[in-house]
């Protein structure tokens, strides 16, 4: 159980850190403020230039696709084991731009894994190197408004091959990334054998964005915010006709991929949470001892102080349950750590909510108000114990495996 | 200890519950699609006319005013006790319209009482009218941005007696009504006299809105949400020149009013977010019984319906607090019911908070856009933990007064 | 909802009071020491003379058998409804021995509840008579240790008839009252006819202690408490024969009896848990008040003044819906308080727990010892989640109902 | 951050589990019959010969004193770094009797290491050889009755050099260990000079337990239980005179010395804890498949998987806590692991109590009963809560270390 990061990533650490501090900070406010007049001006799906100029500086100065994994960067980026990828993804997690502008955002990051892992020659040079590159953006097309997606042999939308095609039908949201102008192609999740058992029914599609029977049909608010530049989007599929060959790793093989792209991915939403977490934690300190009432600084009034204990003694515990689900991962892959990550996927947004719900309350109104990144923090911890499969789901792997140990079938 | 409605309440609950029924959820969905659009285009501040017609229907129903308290309602409204309010409050509190199509919404309520019991008669014919009639609205200056408001004490900007005028300078934040078009007044409250003692020192003025050296700076949202039509407000006030006599009761008697105020304000408050978790579990339960996963409604699986009984535990037990402090207000007046106004203002949002995020929760995905008011709802309670006094400063007061019993000072 | 207790009730509350405060109490002390003593001394399940002084003067004083409800009295006790027994059973629920001596404690309450309304003429006056008297105690027999009681369905031990005799068999735990040297009778329930419906297959049946084959073979410690004198039994029965006429109501009536007897019960319950819980805040303010570290009494330490709030509001949130299930009771019978009942079994435990923790932190290490009652209060408040359904079923319950409302079978 | 044991350590944790399973865990639950008998027999401050047995094979097999760290073994025990030690440690916690029968248990261990560390070699040769060979027992007199000891610097017994002599006179209590026959030391702290600095007024004093003015007038109960055969007692010491050479390092050192004192003790507290919440979660699944009610294993039923997930987090992430906090000690010392080591005095006792509340759910009635070891587990978990500094004070700790990183000077 070695958590210590070897010395290339403590080295990019610091590097991630600098880049962080220096370049993106400095900016972020003004960036947000840009977007919120962009929004006001009714054209909030636009890239800000200066997202493009900071990829820019993040390639130059290699701090670029670092989430690609040990074995599977052919390459690409550094190669890094989850465990030394871990202090990175925290650091990224801390602004909403960085995972963006070093090309390690969801869900760009799972799709690039999936081609990677299971895409054909022809896949990869179509799709994955524009994404490797960042020259163009991806979504995933998975969860469906009208089933409850939290069991995922629920969906209904269909991908059935007629000859040397498939024809996709069915209408998906959540699908985030879809409101990027650059955003050119789905990884679509559909039905393609009923007959076929539970988890061998659904294959994994690639549609372009522009294929004729796509449409947009709106873009979703989370907690009335639209995460632009990215955003959640609405899409219907009407008999839209993609080659036979868009198929990933062949028909009816969607579960098995889906295990190994939403492992990792969940891991690094997490480790992101950390570092969200700790922003929270360090604005509600410096509120806390910047502002007083009753003739004392806030931090020392009632139970504040115990609370912001109890929130670096959840931080603290929450980092190191991700590490070790990371540490799992890299000693036996996904089927060593499938307790650690439900583990994980419960604990972290949970304790992250918490945290950033406290910073709030620290804060007064202005917490509520998007003067800090406080309101959007708690929306993305909020979101999080749904996106990827909700809180309930994962404690049930969790208690499956536990009570596994004495005997139990499910 | 009787919490039972008089006939006069039950028949006005009736007409209440058959008017929202009736007249507002039909148009509800409506409503805020058109509202959405505003928003998109760019105008978001404006007042669709359907709430002009709602109000004018509700008028003519009789189903008008009806918060104005016993013994305070001079022929408008129907003299209701706190008790007899609360059931209409709550069915209000379903919809985010039904309280100001009633002319029963924060902060036009708590600054009509004030004019009633505090106004002069000049005051009233020029502000009380009108807001009565439903033909103006008004607004409450009270939380600064430069201080922890928590403690009121704290309150900066100045409201200084010079000659036969007052002169304000200061800025205000987070108040509520600022966006509405309608709003022609504020109730403001300002540091006049540093030498008294503390509880003597600030002064409520009346300030139009449109007097020289009055500017909203911003709207300022709750979590993503703007509030439109009434909204908050950002407000500078440079320099304003207003009569003396548009001091309210007199120099250095805000805080004596602003207690009388806010007491019934926030058990108001309290009693519609009752309305509002009873929305949500609603929804919760029809939503979990509607859909279906692992091979069973989602309402049988894990932990989905002990939450539920757990919320169905948490809004009956704070219904009855809510009940016991109206009741408490009805027989003895604001300083018999100061703890258990406290104890509400504490219990009820976080109470709201939490059933109204398992509604979210077993929404999925949905709950957390603006297909269902979940989202809205979640970031009305969250407000009220910080709004009238966040919940510590409440704890302190019920703390105060259980060791007060124990012959503790303070 | 009118909680407001009747004149007459208003007046035994006041005389209770006074009784607690001026015959009880000041002896409670000694009488823990004295019992402490006879613990040591080997022979713990004698009834120390104190006891029966009390009973005495609680009978000559008309505080006795104040438990019997109104319809069902039959010249004993007062007739009171629910919502006027609340505030005696609080106020005798602060004490240890406060129910047994003014004959108002379980499971004899329940017991001669039973036989009042199911019993015969001969039962009532073989065994309902000295019972009301006090002369006599009783225990009840449900429990199982080899099965999960909370499916009452379980219970495996049988009570066949057999001619004009019943053969009982069968081990039984947590028989509460089983210590007292006056126990006399069992109400025993045993499964008669396994081909019956779910709810027909079992009886209950009057057993007397001293049958041949009864045997007491150990009796059972709660959190390491033996709560002497009544104490709680491991039972078996073996070929125990009693007439069939000691059957209550009939072969297979035992669960339509059991819901009578339950329900009430567990108010009572609820109500000396808000007395338990009222003292444990008592002693808390007074330790926190008395008690000083780091330069400030311990109320004004961190957190502490916050959790005495908490505590204030859960204490009266939780009585308030007690009094709802109450009058509930009282106006439309156990039919019309199945949520309500379930709710508070679930809600005043949990809370008492919670409130009584805190009292025990508050004191230190003498919060956990026995030099006060918070150790033993604790440990009734935890078994309450537990003994009469575990939260779980109860919570069940009020989820069945409320899912019910949108017409979900169960 | 290197969590991983050495391979002498992993060779002594499977010889310690071996050890556990194959001689204590199958005489551990006669010798619990044996210890309640001797208990109702009214002897209970005997130590059943199976220990000593116990003790000798533990000896004989290597698996003795184990404790003792790294750097201060002085050819006893193994020296093994606290990480090294927390395995070994979480599996002897696992048994009520394991850590004494390894001479490994508190507050000898806490005893022996402030002899090793500050001991005169007279002092050594006295006491600490004894204490090592396990053939004598010690306590330590520390908190006291009369004032909040959460505060150490209100320890009112005094400690006063006259000449050559120390006279020592005051009242302590929860001096653990005082119950044991072999015990015959005290390790007391008193105030020595009031007129120091707040932090070296006071001196720790070897104490025979047979010298002159010193009383044990009690033994103490924690929830009901007196934790035979070492108990914990109050004791009087009046006017007892012992050699100046019995202070330990120096008049005016106690706090010093206990600060080093009590660090590894919590943490050795803590691993213990870790070892107790493992083996409630096994008991809790292996009675939740074992049992059914409603047509169902109990573990299928509401929402009872999903607190064995959250059981399983909660544990994992504890045993991490404490694995970085004894590393954090094993890299830099007590001072780089304040906050550290406050952390998880906090985490650990709260988690423990939670999983083992879950455990005796499952459990019913049997639960709260002396038939499973759940209700001791339970007591030692509470009382960590207070023991060597309750949750408040270490919640204080972690803040200030926390609030110090922005400048606040407390």
């Amino acid at each position: 159980m070695d958590f210590s990061p070897s010395p290339r990533a403590a080295d990019l650490t610091e590097r991630v850190r600098a880049f962080v501090a220096e370049e993106i900070e400095p900016v972020e406010a003004a960036y947000h403020a840009d977007l919120a007049e962009q929004r006001r001006g009714g054209d909030p799906w636009q890239v800000l230039p200066v997202i493009d100029e900071l990829k820019r500086r993040a390639r130059d100065a290699g701090l670029w696709n670092l989430f690609l994994p040990a074995g599977h960067s052919e390459g690409y980026g550094e190669g890094l084991t989850n465990v030394d990828y871990a202090p990175l993804a925290e650091i990224m997690g801390r602004s909403a731009i960085a995972p963006l502008v070093m090309n390690c955002n969801a869900p760009d990051t799972g799709n690039m894994e999936v081609l990677l892992k299971y895409g054909s020659d022809a896949q990869k040079e179509e799709w994955l190197e524009p994404l490797l590159k960042g020259e163009i953006r991806s979504a995933f097309a998975m969860t469906e408004p009208g089933v409850a997606s939290s069991d995922a042999t629920n969906m209904a939308a269909t991908a059935v091959v007629d000859g040397d095609e498939v024809v996709i039908n069915g209408r998906k949201w959540w699908s985030t990334g879809v409101g990027h102008p650059d955003c050119r192609v789905f990884v679509f999740m559909g039905l393609t054998d009923p007959d076929a058992d539970r988890h061998h029914r659904h294959s994994m599609v690639l549609v372009p964005k522009d294929a004729p029977g796509v449409k947009v049909e709106r873009m979703l608010s989370t907690m009335g915010l639209y995460d632009e530049p990215l955003g959640h989007g609405e899409v219907s599929f009407t008999d839209v006709r993609v080659p036979v060959e868009n198929i990933i790793s062949g028909p009816g093989e969607a579960f098995s991929i889906a295990q190994g792209r939403l492992g990792p991915g969940r891991v690094h939403h997490c480790m992101r949470l950390i570092g969200l977490a700790e922003l929270a934690l360090e604005l509600a300190c410096t509120r806390a001892l910047e502002r007083s009432a009753f003739g004392k600084p806030i931090a020392n009034l009632g139970g504040n102080r115990e609370r912001i204990a109890d929130a670096r003694i959840a931080i603290d515990s929450a980092r190191l349950l991700v590490l070790n689900a990371a540490w799992k991962l890299d000693v036996g892959g996904p089927l060593n750590a499938l307790s650690e990550v439900s583990q994980i996927k419960v604990a972290v947004p949970n304790m992250a909510q918490g945290v950033i719900d406290l910073a709030i309350q620290l804060h007064g109104g202005a917490g509520l108000s998007d003067d800090f990144p406080l309101a959007a923090a708690w929306t993305a911890a909020r979101a999080l114990r749904l996106a990827d499969g909700p809180d309930e789901v994962h404690r049930g792997v969790v208690a499956r495996l536990e009570l596994g140990k004495y005997g139990a079938k499910r």
